[in-house]
């Protein structure tokens, strides 16, 4: 990589064409600043994966050259690559302090925590970091403490939105900083990186608040117990629900590891208001009046562990739904997660229980914390940038969202829509994508990271769909001729003991195809396991339309 | 089973539950009438599986007692299961002329036409089967010639009313007959089976007729050619993209089996108009100018191997989509497929397409083809029934359908949400639900029918998530000793290459494991596979926190 010394240069390590793993990087001479650290979860193709996250090779080879690592806030698809990056890399971590709190229970997980440097800003902060300097600003989104980040460089400002949309009446007061936005913006920034998961909606986000108003109205009217489930780090939301509980009298217990640990964080650092008292153990559930209680849990999107899950599946030890019970999902669905929703709602109905959910129903329990089309034209004409870089999003989002900007005034041929791992180099004002570093995918399987591969996952796809025979098979070394009888064992193609005659019939062909060929040595050994495998195949491709997996052994006594 | 010879018996084999493989069954003394035989796609956790049918054990046993099969419509969730089922036991089926034109392709692929009695129907027709009767009513759906099902009974009148919704303007005149709908029910039906698939949706449903005005509209401003994708057998739609190209003056180009074969059956019955000269050959697509071509396509789920995915990957040989052509989703979502589909739309946005679909962007290109809830309250009013069974669909949606019968008047002690199997019989004019009939379903995996089962799934999914390792032993059939150094294969799990290490410790462990064993004799021989098994369990566990299937192979030498 040849650039110019005093080029600046803007690209993505991760979420571009992709919804999670987020990572950028804006690197100016000799200083680099890196933006956010998320994972990814896999989708269902990705077979045994746990997780996915950046392939940070540009950022192994560049140690020296990181100033620091800003992160906007605390989702997992801005956090949750962290421990990982950190394993690699030793970098100064920046963020606010919600955000650092949810950063350090993971890296209390991974042990990482002691040799981390954690610095905690807010958005008045300043940071110089060699020849680039950087400020912040407030956004509002469903996580308290989100931060826009802008890069003051000699080329002129980059602005990095964050996650954000614009709640006019948000929860705790919590406004996004509007007037600073327009300060930035008012002399136009030189580039703009804005997220577009919301680019394909149009209109504008209703407030936060409004939910408040449905969930308390859904408490008042519930005879029963009642369960409501969102993500544990909308904070604000958790409000809300912990308000309404305290307007209609009832006691809270929370079920599920990640809603008791960020409960406890965002109450310890001031985010969250809860009254002395109003908290119960789930222990306690089964003694109270069922008009007292109300059970705040993790699982609104399915997740099987998760405590809803469990609950539907009356699956939960110390509690358990009741006919007439209500359970409020206070949260949308992310898309992929429709099908294990609606098993549990179906489940939660054979229970008895009354069900509120989105679909259909119009009950108003959610709104997105991302911002639709009219408030990203609202945020691209605060910072009226001169070029902008759609990030954050699907191709089809991105396309969107560039298609908005074009709305609002920024020239077409200064939009750059990238790929992850795309360079957008800016010199004299200029700026254009040319060359790029190396991104990619990597793979988190148990304790490996990166050691499952295409070839692993290909075989997993079809050992999956078509399972695998082995076929063992003990030949003279001199002759090549059997010894004893083809011995064949399989898995996930047909159960053995229906399917004895096919197997058999397998047998048999092995036993023909060995003795038409001739003894092995070296090479001939492998062709014969071919020959083996070929045979096989056909015939139970003829037999079954099937290919399963075939794995000859060859043992030679 | 001892029920009374003079009772009514009403039951489902499929479709209760789940949205697929529809099959109902209505018998009175020794007459059994069966309506409908779908089959179902299966989701992404049974591994390999091609389609789901009904255990028919019951009909199997019963097959002399079978008067009719009885199809209300050409859907493949009525009527894909009729291959699987005429394998087994040989019925008469009955069905209007457009559902049987679709069996009867089904069942020449099959190699099933000849032997099958195949009987035309309309909504005009009677039945008479023993002792019970049977006439028809058409209903409107999103496919044409619909049948409700009357069955006559000595205990009184039982209404099936097949897929429907209601819609007043609808394509081709073809009205749903409310007149006979409410002669039907004037004197009140002794029990109604609807359908449920959209008892969570409110209101009622837009008219077919203005999706034909939003094509036009979308004819009318492409520029370039057009694409456009909706499900084939939705026939008053093609009617509408047929007389949108006429309207706008481009030829027609089909694309995909399943489009070319069944337009090609609706323009034989006769429910289908495309004017002389309209089609054109896919291959003549690059000769025309753009702006006289549209192209309508299979693939509006996402389907991997149709044409419209292949088309957004650049992967048909004969056409290609080209920057400013413009792709029109007429469909909905399927649930579940929205991932599929999204993938599809980023690629036809790459390369530069003009893309209309549903999600944000209210284009109106699909109307559903079931009754939201006041249709469904219509329908109940209509039919006034003494007692109400919901059928075709997931648990939510049968709850919310009876709580629509309630809203309009049926009695809730009146209402039977049933599961597949269960029957409900009628006597006296009292129906109750006290027994079963055996239901189930039955996976097709290549040309097996119910040999995959448990067994086979669970360890495809174990093979799927975790991959496997062999392990071969040779020993000395006297001391129990290893003859040679142990040998492991794994595939799905590590690629070897880069993991020799472990697979190395692998061997070692083992060959330490067999040196403290004694030697085998029969059960001992199990003893140390199972030994050896659970020792690099533990051991692989421990080093990747991965659990792949572990098969041990003994060869005694």
């Amino acid at each position: 990589m040849n650039t110019a010394e005093n080029t600046l240069s803007i690209f993505a390590l991760g979420g571009i064409n992709e919804i999670g793993k987020n990572m950028y990087v804006i690197k100016y001479a000799d200083d680099i600043v890196v933006i956010d650290c998320g994972s990814k979860f896999p989708d269902e193709s990705l077979l045994g994966i746990d997780l996915i996250i950046q392939d940070i090779s540009y950022l192994r080879e560049n140690q020296d050259k990181i100033r620091a690592l800003v992160v906007t806030h605390g989702h997992e698809d801005h956090i949750g690559g962290i421990p990982y990056l950190l394993k690699q890399i030793n970098v100064p971590i920046y963020a606010s302090r919600l955000t650092l709190g949810l950063i350090e229970l993971r890296l209390k997980e991974h042990g990482l925590l002691r040799q981390t440097e954690l610095n905690l800003i807010n958005a008045d902060s300043k940071l110089d970091l060699g020849t680039v300097s950087l400020s912040f600003f407030q956004t509002n989104h469903s996580i308290p403490d989100c931060l826009g980040v802008v890069f003051d460089t000699p080329e002129g400002p980059v602005v990095h939105t964050g996650d954000f949309k614009f709640d006019l009446t948000p929860v705790n007061n919590e406004n996004a900083d509007i007037h600073k936005m327009a300060e930035i913006g008012k002399n136009g920034v030189l580039v703009l990186l804005s997220e577009s998961t919301n680019a394909e909606r149009p209109g504008f986000n209703p407030s936060e608040s409004l939910v408040g108003g449905h969930i308390e109205e859904a408490f008042r009217k519930a005879s029963r117990k009642i369960f409501i489930s969102t993500f544990a780090s909308n904070v604000h939301r958790v409000q809300q629900i912990v308000d309404a509980a305290q307007k209609t009298n009832r006691k809270l217990a929370l079920l599920g590891r990640s809603m008791v640990n960020v409960v406890t964080v965002a109450s310890e650092l001031g985010y969250l208001t809860i009254p002395e008292g109003m908290l119960i153990e789930a222990s306690e559930i089964r003694q109270m009046d069922s008009q007292r209680v109300a059970i705040l849990c993790t699982g609104s999107q399915g997740e099987p562990m998760a405590a809803l899950s469990r609950l539907s599946s009356s699956n939960f030890r110390q509690v358990e739904i009741q006919p007439k019970d209500t359970v409020i999902f206070a949260s949308g669905p992310i898309p992929g997660n429709e099908k294990s929703i609606s098993r549990i709602i179906d489940n939660l109905y054979l229970l008895g229980a009354n069900v509120i959910y989105g679909s259909g129903s119009a009950t108003g329990m959610h709104v997105s914390g991302h911002a639709c089309q009219e408030e990203l034209k609202l945020m691209i004409t605060l910072m009226k940038p001169k070029y902008f870089i759609p990030i954050h999003g699907e191709y089809r989002m991105l396309h969107h969202h560039s298609l908005l900007a074009e709305s609002v005034g920024v020239e077409k041929e200064n939009i750059f829509i990238i790929n992850n791992g795309d360079v957008v180099d800016v010199s004299d004002q200029h700026a254009s994508q040319t060359r790029e570093v190396r991104s990619g995918d990597i793979f988190v399987d148990g304790m490996g990271i990166g050691d499952v591969g295409n070839i692993v996952l290909r075989d997993r796809k079809l050992l999956a769909e078509e399972g695998m025979l082995v076929i063992v098979l003990t030949i003279g070394k001199t002759d090549g001729q059997l010894v004893s009888n083809p011995d064949t064992i399989s898995r996930g193609f047909v159960y053995s003991r229906d399917s004895e005659k096919l197997l058999n019939e397998v047998n048999e062909l092995v036993a023909k195809t060995i003795g038409k060929s001739e003894g092995p040595n070296g090479n001939r050994r492998n062709s014969l396991r071919q020959t083996v495998k070929k045979s096989v195949e056909t015939f139970l491709f003829t037999q079954t339309k099937r290919r399963p997996m075939i794995l000859p052994i060859i043992i030679e006594i």
